[in-house]
């Protein structure tokens, strides 16, 4: 997995935060290995599925960034992670994937979403589980942590 | 979503821990609505897209079943969820979809998987965004309950 394949999920993350809620969040370095993991309170997932690669995206926030988002959205914020706010990271889990589905589709890479399911709960950790290359990006807010999580593997043609 | 639809997922779950762990799940009362949340400490979680639909799948466990099954499996009980556990969760989200997708293939309804993910954390809670129907169904061990989740949408031809 190189640049070409996750730059257009990192661009459409700080675009969307950046249209929805006039956020920026400050990228870090990426990890291409497994020694750290995905972590947060609220996290989106969702699976993707081309002919030639299938992988999975998340996206997870600690309690206080997903409040702040929420709160720069619609003007008032949450006490904690409720109903609404994971509506949001839901649909901010689509429209991320969805940006990046767009750029890579032109690029040749094609694949279709599946539907995004978004966890709950103090600090759990995300894990994908594949054979193929593992990229995690954490993203620094003052509010809080993300971190983004991108992972493909070729399709076997079995 | 119809029996036709989900049931294989549920034979599917119980062939396979009546297989690797000599186990045996009992099943509730299946949830059309969502008043209910699969919640868990340690889930898998898989997406699917097929050519009409597109949807999401997951298992959730409480600890004590998790380290349970995996006790049946290995012979040794872990202490807490650690990467084997989760490696374990992990395989079954794999194979229990690929056992439902098989048999779904055979009535006509085709899907490709995503890679699954596995979340870890005590008491989280899953929630599948989707504008199609959601089943969720508890099982109940003596160990522990377990949660499976489905839902499917059709995509739409735009």
């Amino acid at each position: 997995m190189n640049a070409e394949f996750v730059n257009p999920f990192l661009q459409a993350l700080q675009n969307v935060l950046s249209m929805m809620a006039q956020m920026e969040l400050k990228p870090g370095k990426p990890q291409l290995k497994q020694d750290e993991m995905a972590r947060g309170d609220v996290s989106g997932i969702i699976g993707m599925v081309g002919p030639q690669v299938k992988g999975s995206f998340s996206i997870s926030f600690e309690e206080k960034l997903a409040c702040e988002i929420m709160s720069k959205m619609v003007g008032e914020e949450p006490d904690t992670l409720d109903d609404e706010v994971c509506d949001m990271v839901g649909e901010i889990t689509n429209m991320v994937t969805g940006g990046a589905k767009k750029t890579l589709g032109e690029k040749g890479y094609e694949f279709q979403m599946a539907t995004p399911i978004v966890v709950s709960g103090k600090d759990h950790t995300i894990s994908h589980r594949s054979d193929g290359k593992k990229l995690i990006m954490p993203f620094s807010h003052q509010a809080g942590q993300a971190y983004i999580e991108i992972c493909f593997e070729e399709i076997s043609s079995s």
